[in-house]
């Protein structure tokens, strides 16, 4: 299999979109069909697989990759996560790349723990890629990298989050360059290090589309890295806030997009449509705004 | 119920030790008993299932806490995730307090379903206490101090870890403190306003073994602040190392030990026990060695 960013590319050329649909689903809201009298665990987790199986079946065709967010799994215990692998097993079979949102690290052989847990086709959840945090350190990311490179899967380190707080730690300034510039400078060392024929190596980064200046000079300092941008509609990014992730063939990024996608039959606009429709129509939407950015 | 850290106050005094036991089962380590002809998921998940328990029945009455790293688990997927289901509860029946090796860390709501998964006994995994990594900033801790005050749990954030490559982030000096000064300084500021009897709040920190003399320093600047310390035994860390941790009632302070313990059955010197006899024997030294500490 060619490496995660190679396929990542021919995928967002083919489908000529960056954008990925984030898979975050929360009980309360869920569309009505989904709703019973019980809420149990059970139900829920049952619920949760039909309805992300609802979303894969509409998105996949038009999108290069999907983005479960593993918490709003972990939340309903052990069968959220059984419920999970049959979610990445169906866009799996859709042909649509999995990005899991877990944002784990770890030290040594328990890091290796979560990598074999997972990424790529053998692991039980068989992510196409992982997001990962570097507050353990270089040495931490290592067994993620090595990974990674073995089984054709790719990493998102954090490096510049969309929320405000974020810049707690993100923005000081230690030897004149802040923390995100040097967490930055390490992933670009990594994917520089593992550059496959797109010109992106295993290591990408979030950086959020709430930053756009430092998104598009990251964009420069960065130029083996390719970025998961969060933060795109439902927290306030703009197309023209995240023109800057891209690189001149308009790769480099892909950006993510969730509530307003899977629960748009919530939203005015969609009201006379069912669900699926509704998530169709804002799909479409997003494809065609953030088609003047890049 | 009271607050967490009131709690293994109370059962660190009661038991007269700060020893936790780490659960890190690996599957080529396990006692010899425990090997069978196949290795699948399934398989290795009902060894790990087994093997817990078998070292919960020798540690429960002598150790305040468990530790089980969740990475272990995740590593067989749902299957593993849910026999650390089985694993807390039975610990939970037994009356020892279980704290939760995840070091999740995410924003807002998503950190709320985090907190949700892991904190509390109505929780699906009932965690006593969960470990949360603090590179999104502030306001993704909020959620989990919440949860944690709502549900008389406890948090270890990731201040100062164990590893040789925590420096590459933690030892940084910005504004003339070091970034783990300054987590550390948050952390004590959501642990002071939450303070309960035993003078310690629902923020707590995880601070290596490794790093005495900064250990030290981090007890008189942390006051509220529980801390739970990894890197004794196996990464090197004696317990002269882990003196410092405490205060002048010996508490404040969980120190983890985890292979040295668990895998008791391979060191020369328990070589003539069973392997549960093994364990026992190990524990008591353990608590032995670090009643010179503290």
């Amino acid at each position: 299999m060619s490496p995660f960013f190679d396929r990542l590319a021919g995928s967002v050329l083919r489908k000529q979109t960056p954008l990925v649909v984030g898979l975050d689903p929360r009980w309360k809201s869920l569309p009505e069909s989904f709703h019973s009298a019980s809420d149990s665990l059970e139900q829920r987790a049952r619920a949760y697989g039909e309805f992300c199986v609802g979303v894969l079946d509409v998105v996949a065709p038009l999108v290069p990759a999907v983005k479960p967010q593993v918490a709003f799994f972990e939340q309903l215990g052990w069968r959220g996560m059984q419920v999970l692998d049959e979610v990445v097993a169906h866009a799996k079979s859709l042909g649509v790349s999995v990005i899991l949102d877990a944002k784990r690290g770890d030290i040594g052989s328990t890091a290796e723990g979560y990598a074999d847990g997972w990424l790529g086709d053998r692991s039980p959840w068989r992510g196409d890629a992982l997001t990962v945090s570097p507050y353990l350190g270089d040495d931490s990311l290592q067994p993620f990298v090595r990974a990674a490179r073995d089984r054709s899967a790719g990493l998102f380190v954090l490096v510049k989050t969309s929320n405000p707080g974020g810049k707690f730690l993100q923005d000081l300034v230690a030897n004149d360059a802040t923390i995100y510039h040097r967490v930055g400078d390490l992933v670009e060392r990594l994917a520089s290090e593992s550059a496959g024929e797109s010109g992106y190596g295993v290591a990408g980064a979030v950086v959020g589309a709430t930053y756009p200046e430092q998104l598009a000079e990251l964009r420069q300092r960065m130029p083996h890295t390719w970025f998961l941008v969060p933060g795109y509609g439902s927290q306030g990014g703009t197309a023209a806030n995240v023109a800057g992730a891209f690189d001149d063939r308009g790769l480099g990024a892909v950006v993510n997009s969730s509530r307003a996608i899977i629960f748009a039959h919530a939203r005015d606009e969609f009201a006379d449509m069912d669900w699926q429709q509704a998530v169709e129509a804002a799909t479409r939407r997003a494809i065609e705004d953030l088609r003047s950015a890049c």
